[in-house]
């Protein structure tokens, strides 16, 4: 199978900046070694480290108020796969895909899984979907799913995700992600306890049905599309239900989920302390879960987050594998660009969580030297690896300039061309 | 033309309940006349009290996830008209719909006037929609509205509020109420300034058609659809707006469009202080712009919104006449039942704020006695005053309980019989 | 001991105002008949409740910009039961004292039991204070307390909580409640990680020393003092610690301490569910921390706390036996007057969630009748319940009229002239 | 007089630096030129630019719970004018202090501005205080200052502040900052539009006592000392409120003094096309006004408003000259460090401000191009402009590395033996 974009073009696109490119990258190699730090070994490990992208993602995103289509977005798995290896071939960070059921669902997922790996790409965590009602479906999701006070329902919910599971199975995932988006919209419209119970007897039906070695991972939302409460709103509902569930249940993260304010990175820290940190959903938010590009409003918190990564891996307490996933919605760009942003932006963070200097923050933390500590982690914050995660990405085969290369290949104008239209999407309100 | 609801049924509903009526009242009489007030006068007041409701709530609501549609749900204007009919009938304090355009588009306005007349309805503020596209419009909405950079789509969405002024016109109505979608999700991706310009020139031709006896309404909202910056995004923006244009350009307050924490009761003294006050879209929210029914999350605040309309009214500093409407999404409840709820705790916010001794509060305020200020207000909020709204319901051929009734009649399930099914939402994300 | 009101003023100052009470219990009393409940019932239940005081807030609060002193405000442990006995007299609420170490630490502990009782008072949870240096104290807690880096100052602290005990063992109480302001300005200056593992081995010396039947509760709060991380900032780093900690130990919930937006209703619904609820600090707020008048902000979230505490109680899960107190900083009131009206209102949602008809909203819920599940709840809060809780008063020896009374007895302007004279609070800022 | 820090220990110091600045500079300047941006324009620019120091910031801060003093912290304005010179001997960016009275008093002025120049400090604006009382004082700031019922507290807040402005006359300021903490705890304890009477009655004195050539800056606080209403609580206030002063009248904006998730460098638009952009107070926050160091919480949130003041430089619609200061709370760190690094940051991103190429950015803006937009912002900010700012420094005498240099010079140490000890903060609570 052809690559969708043309080494070729990758490698004329590259040429002109090389030098720019090994300028940069020997002045920081200098900068960092006057720290200690061997720049290429800080390479070595941007480019062992990746993250999924969601195959929804490929598609635009949009609100409850107007979806504004772009021509030649995907309608299918196949076109999707397509568009993601696009971002794989110029970024070299997401050599996976996360699918999403029944929005991905085939005849055939041996052929899928062929598919995606002549494309460079395999499949991550399986997503399952009981928080809208599909045609034809028996029972409707309106009371929720697993905390749906009708048994029929839950069970209906229970047996979408054991068949998640198995589609996962063929296509060589290891792990199901569960997000429900059952709540409420006025106190008193159902019962806090007996919801959570009806959750937790729903999911540990699932959880039975786990292969070995595959992880359950519970996503937590504050609100969203419930209003006045959601069964698992929180980090600590998150926690009890995963305790109750089993040691291969874990929590995800997802930084747009959270009450205004709250320190996630700290969440982070806890969630790893008690053997549930299970992975993330990455995005940023400024209001609610604005499922914006990853970095792109608070890169800052982003960064923290991977300091703490950094020390969990360094500290695993019996574990540390969290599966990291994109997870955004791309209302007003092309997704491919906002995909190759974002994954860019987060490898960004993991890079300069690997230039922390431990010892002396350690050292600084131990003295309550406050400013000394702070800065020492500020240190890295600051500097620019660009030059770090371009040459990463030059070496493997990506583009220097991701977005010139990209629009230079005329991808999206070609696809326009060739894939059929999408409709308007007039709103919900 | 035969009102939806049969008058014997109601007739019939209230009977049984009216002696327990009679004695709620007259003990609420009681208890009222040793505080110095005459509880008919407070009915006589809610009586000539009233709050539009939207064409659009009228149907069932969803978010960006899913909608799950209601059997019987109105999908045109015309049903939309017989529903809010039910909601006047039963509730006697919706005697206005405020329709929105182009969801409510007929061939005939005089019509449409006449035919919501006999129904018991007028028309209330219009509402123009530049947030999304309808099929065959030439410019997208896309880049914006009001304030797009493209100056086609601007001329477009100046246009489209021309022509809602026109209809609005032909229907009765006094107002355009304007909301547009316009900001963005990226930092950089607009300059503030040169948006806020586009908006105020193009709404400044809006302004420019308005007839004599109009108010043009501006409503700001913090986030939604746009997550990281609106044009018109708080009551500042707003108010500057409103300044520039001009005289008949006003201020409209969405309960659920501000910041969190946000003491919004004294945005509303505000506004009235600047004359800038022109209306009210009620709902309530715990996160965001929730949408949902007045009163349910929390009706104290929603009363210290009517103590300060009803200190505004008193002291007009050159003119007090809000336009009030409820502005709900009901996702999980009969649109009618919701609608009659929220009118009713309204209207009971209204009536409490009637009750609030205002003479000892201003001297308790004067006096710095912080403690008798505060429980002369709250003297006021934990009155029940169930009694007076269900009375002056009654004599107006109202239901006493307007549930019951509503379910007794059937009007849903024989409307699911009549009305065309809705589709599933399958939801945006 | 002569109460500090005199018994005759209270009835003098009843007297009138009797009549009118049995008439407004009478009509809610016909009032709750027709709904299937006996008001005579509801009255004893209130009078089966109480709710602590905490010997601090019968002082002037104040901010970090200043303190505004009271003339006749409390200055020792002493005083502070007398204003205490005040409130327990006139509101028949509060029978219990929550002491505070070191701020009303006495030579004789044994003394001090005694002199509360003789004015009808008892003790509840002890209070520690590691967040604070007091003179002479060896170290300081500026690196924090129980999670400190100095081995010293956590012994410290660890010491200073189990003195803690020992003194409340001598005044009859059997908890001990452990807020730590431990926590970081900086992103960088502790490891999140490391800090909780120090705060978890001091609180298990705390939590060893326990005497049988005690209980340790541990308050989590998510700011302040500290800035941008707290050791215990949420409920899921509260319940962490109390799983690791034992049996012994709870989650205390203060309902100013959580985030924005925050549904905390069914944090006690989680907490309950996880046998670790604890207890109660009430307040009220806006915006953070605030320490306001309980029921003064948003008297229906803290409806829907007591909501879900009638229904813990009815379904105990292996126990239910929750440490309510009230903890508020009265900055602009008389204290003594603000812990009355915090008391009527708390005392207030108690009797409204008992008049919720469970069956009825079980029924509901169960059904997926949100609307009637909705307003069976507000059904009960509607109800004005001065009544009853005026009745409960009046009948134990309270006043009806509490505000009005306590004025009458001159009791603050008479202490002003005995007691000394606290100095001008000038702020730290 | 004698510099505060030996020159030649800055030299020294700076001595084994200077060469890797040299090729980090030059390594920036090859980067930058290739972007078409000469370095040294930048660097001239930063040396031009600089940001006044608050003479309190000078002092350990604290909360109500506690405040930790620092050895060697100064007690008096002359103290504080010394740490101050400090801060610019080693930073080169802050050669202004801001003064508060009555904090600062001194019987001598003009000696006082003779020290200042000595240390080669001049004064900024002057911060009047009417939020506590002091000693002696005729009336007391409870009930509020300008905006108080009582009159006589209001004429004397009037004049404190016109004797703010003749103190700031005698030191060479020629603006006054005016923020008051006025506001209520409870709903109804004031009457939300007579208390903003009160308030621009008291302010419009003050307004008419400013000199020719003189600025008076309102500074917005949504809360705290006040947790209800503050009188000045959002930028829309600020706004009225300065409208109807005057010419002379700006808004100041203070970071941290917002709800949360506003959009604050949208407010700074706003308020720089209104003409009523004054100035600001630099920090940062993650909760409330937490007065944190400048960017060590959001430093993309700091560029983002550095990069609407260099729009609105480009701009200027009649006026842009924004008065800059730090204002922060140093209570865990020595303070002159925080004010050191404070300053780098706060410079910093000014500096990456004026990397923005802004023709591109507005072509991109211009063409809908979302993407190219966001990134041609985020290019500057990603720029480690760490070289630029130091090689200012040591150009002019500075500090390539000022905490190394700093805490060789054992400045504090020192002063922990010359001056008098400050007392605990034993809290308010």
């Amino acid at each position: 199978m052809m690559p969708p974009i043309s080494p070729d073009l990758i490698a004329q696109q590259n040429a002109p900046q090389a030098d720019a490119l090994h300028d940069e990258y020997q002045a920081l190699g200098r900068k960092l070694e006057r720290r200690g730090i061997a720049i290429d070994t800080i390479k070595s490990r941007v480019k062992g480290w990746s993250v999924a992208v969601p195959s929804w993602g490929a598609g635009r995103g949009g609100t409850r108020f107007a979806k504004f289509p772009l021509a030649g977005e995907p309608t299918n798995i196949h076109e999707k796969l397509e568009d993601c290896a696009v971002i794989q071939q110029l970024g070299r960070t997401t050599p996976r895909v996360s699918p999403h059921f029944p929005w991905d669902c085939v005849s055939d997922y041996a052929g899928l899984r062929q598919e995606a790996e002549a494309l460079g790409l395999g499949f991550d965590a399986v997503n399952s979907n009981t928080f809208q009602d599909q045609p034809g479906q028996a029972q409707s999701y309106a009371t929720g799913s697993l905390s749906s006070t009708v048994s029929a329902t839950r069970a209906q919910a229970v047996e979408h995700n054991i068949e998640c599971i198995e589609i996962g199975r063929q296509l060589g995932s290891t792990a199901l992600t569960v997000w429900v988006g059952d709540g409420t919209n006025f106190p008193g419209q159902q019962d806090f306890a007996r919801s959570f119970d009806r959750y937790l007897d729903a999911a540990a039906q699932v959880y039975a049905a786990l292969p070995d070695g595959w992880r359950m991972m519970l996503e937590h939302k504050m609100f969203e599309p419930a209003f006045y409460s959601s069964v698992i709103s929180d980090w600590g509902s998150s926690l009890m239900a995963a305790q109750e569930l089993g040691e291969k249940c874990k929590c995800l993260v997802d930084l747009g989920h959270h009450a205004p304010n709250v320190n996630i990175e700290q969440i982070v820290a806890r969630l790893h302390r008690a053997g549930k940190l299970g992975g993330f959903h990455f995005n940023d938010s400024k209001y609610g879960d604005d499922d914006l590009d990853s970095g792109s409003i608070n890169p800052h918190q982003l960064f923290l987050v991977f300091n703490e990564l950094a020390e969990a891996e360094a500290n695993p307490r019996g574990g540390f594998d969290p599966a990291y996933m994109i997870d955004q919605s791309h209302n007003v760009t092309d997704p491919i660009e906002s995909m190759l942003a974002s994954a860019e932006a987060i490898a960004g963070c993991y890079a300069r969580a690997q230039l922390v200097d431990r010892e002396a923050l350690h050292a600084a933390q131990e003295a309550n030297d406050v400013m000394l500590a702070f800065r020492t982690l500020r240190a890295a914050y600051e500097i620019d690896v660009g030059p770090i995660l371009a040459m990463a990405r030059m070496e493997q085969g990506g583009a220097i300039d991701w977005l010139t290369t990209y629009r230079a290949s005329q991808h999206r104008a070609r696809k326009a061309q060739e894939r059929k239209a999408v409709g308007l999407g007039a709103g919900i309100v």
